[in-house]
């Protein structure tokens, strides 16, 4: 199921270009178009899910599937012993700006704490 | 299966005190003993598992509880609205100080850009 009005929707579909990194059967994984890391990779379910408050039981091998490519890509990266940082925002005060489910994916440089 | 050198494995099993303030069959989650935002909450898997880096297909369905008990908690906590960072390190560039498998929520401020 797709989101008509929804922007990584219309990545998945192809009608946006984007720079795919990974997929899977239940995931894509593109750049990040304001890349915040040297590794900054945005990894969504292809099905349309709002947020992560909408993720259900059912969903479970989607959540794996999307840590998966995500571990997978910090694999490719090289970022897998030196480390990663795994950041799922939902809603205003954690500025999700993309109402479809993503998990970003942020390596190659030192990460500090309080995470924003 | 524990791990006995594990200071969150000890936390399962009640052998060191915390603020335990949700849990499911397959995941715990407790305070941050160091807040970096009014809720701060870790969610851990009840089985020992290093990192998101040892996450199995298998595993799925812990991942799937360990999302349903912060959904669950950030509802509790009246944040789901207002909006909550989900936050796993991986490694020493990410800072992960304790080698169990920890989400961190965080809510009830503005989370700022980039996530650290």
């Amino acid at each position: 199921m797709s989101n008509s009005d929804c922007l990584f929707c219309k990545i998945v579909e192809g009608q946006i270009p984007a720079n795919i990194v990974g997929r899977n059967d239940d995931a894509l994984a593109f750049t990040d178009i304001n890349p915040k890391a040297p590794t900054h990779i945005l990894i969504i379910p292809i099905e349309h899910i709002d947020s992560i408050t909408d993720v259900r039981p059912e969903h479970a091998n989607v959540l794996s599937e999307m840590f998966r490519l995500a571990n997978d890509l910090a694999n490719l990266q090289g970022v897998s012993e030196s480390g990663f940082r795994l950041v799922v925002n939902n809603g205003p005060d954690a500025g999700q700006t993309v109402d479809h489910l993503h998990l970003h994916l942020l390596a190659g440089r030192n990460m500090t704490w309080p995470p924003g």
